[in-house]
């Protein structure tokens, strides 16, 4: 029995979640889920495939991934099921959410679309196929079902994908995009160290009014200081130590900023 | 070991429902537990009850079912477990929380007290019954302890019962009730798609200031507009497409709403 | 495979936990992980070590428990693992979040720093030790590893603790720190019974304007009333019957309140 990597942006305010759960139970008696996340914000495709990408490493080689955000639930998209090279399996709609990890599991070796009645949930339901098309799926799959008994084949060029862009680099400054924040209120950006070194940034950053230390961890910087680290995904993050950055900064997943570097007569980490 | 499925009002933010999987885990070493949901509205027995019926046909068929929604903790109220017909067993205090779901399972067709000492666990607290009580129990159960090894046998007919109330269906108009309001904001009601045609309502609807598009599936409306759809469990559900139809309305869990037909000089999902 | 009890202050919130679940699983394939909870207010080390230390009695004896909250990630302090008398092993940061468990679990029998470049999942992140060091070694233990492979020896006597400061208790009145609040608003101090008996409040308590009825369970008092009761932990907790005692007296963990007797002139759970 394969183990079951499940993300999706149901949250856990409701039975959704335990519902799937429930359903991957019924087909595959005693198959391990492992809940990798289900605060994936509403329906943000791209900020779910590039959570999903970044966690495959850590997660058990022959995982079966099922992923559900699904903005066009009940619409004419596909679900579908990818074989990555590596021999992993991907299980969720056709919008570009899985083909990050793919990505990152070597590329797209096989692709099918979950068609088969013998898979589905009947009724299968307009709004919820996380429990009627592609919980069903995942638990097939990790039952050892094969991947041609789910549905037809499709070409994997035929696959929708998404990117993250990448960030404009000019000397002396980053545009940024914020990909996320995490529990701590720490700001992950989509800049890399390498892409402050080509705008020249080496010291202190400014964001608006504030100036930002930088640092390898933020317990280097005093209580309640900003700090630009690199976090454990290797990207720069903004962080506070015993608070959190977002708030301070209020910034949301999506939106942009700018980074320069810091006039030095500023106090680091206070607001101009 | 037959799989527990899991459903209480305590939530995530400490450690009750982790301390009750400690317990199972001691008592059923290896047991699956399936946390159906633990955001039940505190101590609305009625919801919970609904929730956990309209699970059961998603959940494996041997399922020992422990469900806690209990306001009546350390009063007179009777611990229980009920066998439905079908052979699932459910475990949970006798308030009505459990009646629902052994309606879907068959009906009640044996009951017990929880009460033997071999099974409490001591000190029994006046406050958790959910670690002392009914976790132990479902945990014997899960690992194939017969049920009359529970305590002493007690008539079906005199365990306690809820019942979900029917809109309220007149010519033109529905009286209707929020049962809940899922992850995403929408607003499910108690109404079903044959109550709308006994009210002679086929078009749009109104609902105090708005007018409601009625559609398949969420995504069939623009982004930002009021939806009332049928939801996963065949229930009427308001929705707004990427957005929470609960907030948009001001509406929350036992409100009641007044449904009527729309004037048709009104623009579809505005505001009047 | 032993079972790991897993507790730390990431929150749901994102996939934090579920990324150290993957690792567990690559590395111990089938263990079982008891999510203790993930709640812990953000560095708070001293109620992460109550809470632990709260739960060892209803966990099973053979478990691992992997803890991390962790405000000096990143620093000097050193990762280690420490077994108890009880054969029990904990994981997790030298800060004194394992101090009150292995102190529950018969005391510290013996302890080594994780060090072992075989263990740790590499390159180590300077912020995200959880999955880089704790959920390795955790997992290593779990799934058979003697506890020297792991890194050098250290003496437990070394290990940093952390206490529970003790009420202040005089003659009428005791000063009280707030320990916790649960989900339902529940207010844990760290009184006990006999607390009370020697301050010599047997009556009804006064706190600011507040007067607060003694009732053995919360189900005792009106709807909405305010009552002092011993919660499941055998300490003094304040409640409200359906309502929030935390959100009605405006507590948080960490602060302190007084407790005096009341004046009988007052009428009982009302405010002055």
């Amino acid at each position: 029995m394969r183990p079951i990597v499940f993300l999706t942006d149901y949250g856990l305010g409701g039975e959704f979640v335990g519902v799937c759960h429930g359903v991957i139970a019924r087909i595959a008696a005693g198959a391990q889920v492992i809940d990798l996340t289900h605060a994936v914000p509403r329906q943000d495709v791209l900020l779910g495939a590039v959570t999903l990408a970044r966690a495959v490493r850590f997660m058990p080689e022959d995982a079966v991934y099922l992923a559900v955000v699904d903005p066009g639930v009940g619409s004419e998209r596909r679900p579908v099921v990818v074989e990555a090279s590596s021999g992993a399996l991907l299980v969720g709609p056709d919008n570009g959410l899985l083909s990050m990890a793919w990505e990152a599991l070597g590329g797209a070796a096989r692709a099918v679309e979950v068609a088969s009645d013998d898979i589905l949930l009947h009724p299968v339901s307009r709004t919820f196929h996380g429990r009627d098309v592609f919980a069903p799926a995942a638990a097939n799959l990790a039952a050892g079902l094969a991947l041609e008994a789910l549905g037809p084949t499709i070409d994997p060029a035929s696959l929708r994908q998404v990117d993250l862009p990448g960030p404009m680099v000019t000397p002396g400054a980053i545009g940024a995009r914020v990909v996320g924040i995490d529990g701590f209120g720490n700001v992950q950006l989509n800049v890399l160290p390498e892409d402050l070194d080509a705008a020249g940034l080496r010291g202190p950053l400014s964001l608006g009014h504030w100036t930002i230390a930088r640092a390898a961890t933020f317990a280097d910087v005093p209580r309640g200081t900003l700090a630009a680290i690199v976090d454990s995904q290797g990207f720069l993050a903004l962080a506070v130590n015993h608070g959190s950055a977002a708030r301070m900064l209020g910034l949301e997943p999506g939106v942009t900023v700018r980074l320069s570097r810091a006039s030095s007569a500023r106090e680091i980490g206070e607001e101009a």
